[in-house]
């Protein structure tokens, strides 16, 4: 992987940084932005970094969490000073800056994008985490990883393989993973953090949302309603990767996992290999990847299923003429 | 990790082998087996597979298991000619062959182990799995390794790691897993073949069960009765690593599942870092790894609960004090 000459000038040159990620953080925006803040102040340099709301409590296993900022600090303020490095996104109104003036910019991002912001731009799809980005970059700007930087950098990476469990995972992914454990990264307790840290509520809520399973023509469809939430006291953030569970089974095509909201139901799709959920949400309004996308249905939830249903029916119809 | 000298003479030297694992095998067990016998066929020798019971369906992804024979063969009677390969369990009557004369023999295993037999024996309990090992032997032995092989041994290295998520997970698990990814190992479709190749029944059976679940001082409890098998048209294999399913909470010490069986109730405990449930398993006959143990109960599931509730209590109560 080849980091941009310019933006490792870039780095070199100036003195001060805020770096932001998007909005609601996982753990490759969290992990790259604290990993690279402390790489760049061990060149001496100055950093902030900023996200919208605060890090989630699930992620408060990262050293160096507290970083994190909520407000736009001071130092970012239009003075023509202060860059602005955005990661793990491509825009700043992903990362609620859309009323922020920036003076300059570099955008470090693995998304597949079409946007026009950022006077440096380094955009790498094919990269599974823009973990692995930042631990070229902070290859290339000679620093020596610590263990801090490795626990941030080597969950970054978990979290956006599916600790090498995605197609995204390369011979290379595996190769930087052994790095950071060299830098002292421990596999086992990061694993742990990641997915072995749920709450009471949070499996008691899977197991409600496991009794709705319905299976239609080889669609599994799951919910998680209101009164699911209150019963368990848990919230929306605790679904997360609940759509994952139907997959489990081989004969599963798609995936739907509807979540009662103020305003209807999110549907989260899920497949595997070429059957394209994304042309199936955008029918809906919605969008996302091939293999993972979703949208909002303002309609009652027998409704939607059944439109849904319909939906995916006619989509492998097309697909079986092609 | 050391190759022994007299295995590798011992590989290069013989002509005809017989390559046997342990009854019930898994992940490791079969796909060492199978990239041996291949890496010594590419040196023009003759191998022959044995295993007691049929390869699980499951595991019938990986290239080559039609090579396991259910029967032990005639080039393995007791003519002298044929040594023993014994992978991933270190004695003859793991894998069924306590009748059977043994001319000659080789372990390679990564199970602590206290057992005698074994003319040559090379055991590592800090290999990951007996895959890492298998690895390194083929390299030493100047086998280049093919797609099937590395499919085989990734596999093999995947399940007894977690996919490099357990605490057996090294920075040199990882690059042995770099290695075979570049010589064709595919690890999406892997990890798919291992973890998303579930019956609906089998969904439908871990449903059942989570819907047992007790939580009583930290020891969370989930059952499955014959009904539930007999309802979801599953059978005890489909419940493996159900077990692990209570231990995605935080706050459990230790994990119990009860499975219904003609005898009783078997018993899987599992726990994290200090906590050792071999100690527990002992008090009732059983036995296992410190994190990882089982045993039998020949009583009433009520009963069953109540006592070991009561025992872990004390075995708390006994730690506080040291």
């Amino acid at each position: 992987m080849k980091v941009p000459e310019n933006l490792i000038d870039f780095f070199l040159k100036e003195e001060r940084f805020l770096i932001a990620t998007h909005i609601n953080p996982e753990g490759d925006a969290l992990g790259s932005s604290i990993a690279l803040s402390m790489a760049l102040e061990s060149l001496g340099k100055e950093t902030v970094l900023y996200d919208k709301g605060p890090v989630p409590e699930s992620y408060r296993f990262l050293p160096g969490y507290e970083r994190f900022g909520i407000s736009v600090p001071e130092l970012s303020r239009p003075d023509g000073r202060t860059p602005l490095v955005l990661l793990d996104c491509n825009e700043p109104s992903r990362a609620g800056l859309e009323k922020v003036i920036i003076p300059y910019s570099a955008v470090i991002d693995h998304h597949e994008t079409l946007k026009e912001f950022g006077d440096i731009k380094w955009v790498e799809p094919s990269a599974a985490a823009t973990g692995v980005m930042v631990y070229n970059l902070i290859r290339k700007l000679g620093v020596g990883i610590t263990k801090e930087m490795a626990v941030n950098l080597y969950t970054a990476i978990s979290i956006d393989s599916g600790t090498f469990r995605f197609d995204n995972t390369t011979a290379d992914t595996l190769r930087i993973g052994a790095d950071l454990i060299d830098s002292g990264a421990d596999p086992a307790a990061i694993a742990q953090g990641l997915y072995e840290s749920w709450s009471e509520g949070r499996l008691k809520l899977l197991i409600n949302v496991l009794n709705t399973l319905e299976i239609t023509d080889g669609v599994a469809m799951t919910v998680a309603a209101k009164a699911a939430f209150e019963k368990t006291g848990t919230s929306a953030d605790d679904t997360e990767n609940f759509s994952n569970f139907s997959q489990l089974m081989k004969k599963i095509k798609v995936s739907a996992f509807f979540r009662e909201t103020d305003n209807g139901w999110k549907v989260s799709l899920r497949s595997r290999g070429d059957v394209n959920v994304a042309e199936i949400a955008v029918v809906f309004g919605g969008g996302g990847h091939r293999n993972a996308a979703g949208y909002t249905a303002k309609k009652d939830l027998d409704t939607a299923k059944k439109e849904l249903l319909k939906t995916i029916n006619i989509y492998y119809h097309q697909s079986c003429q092609k």
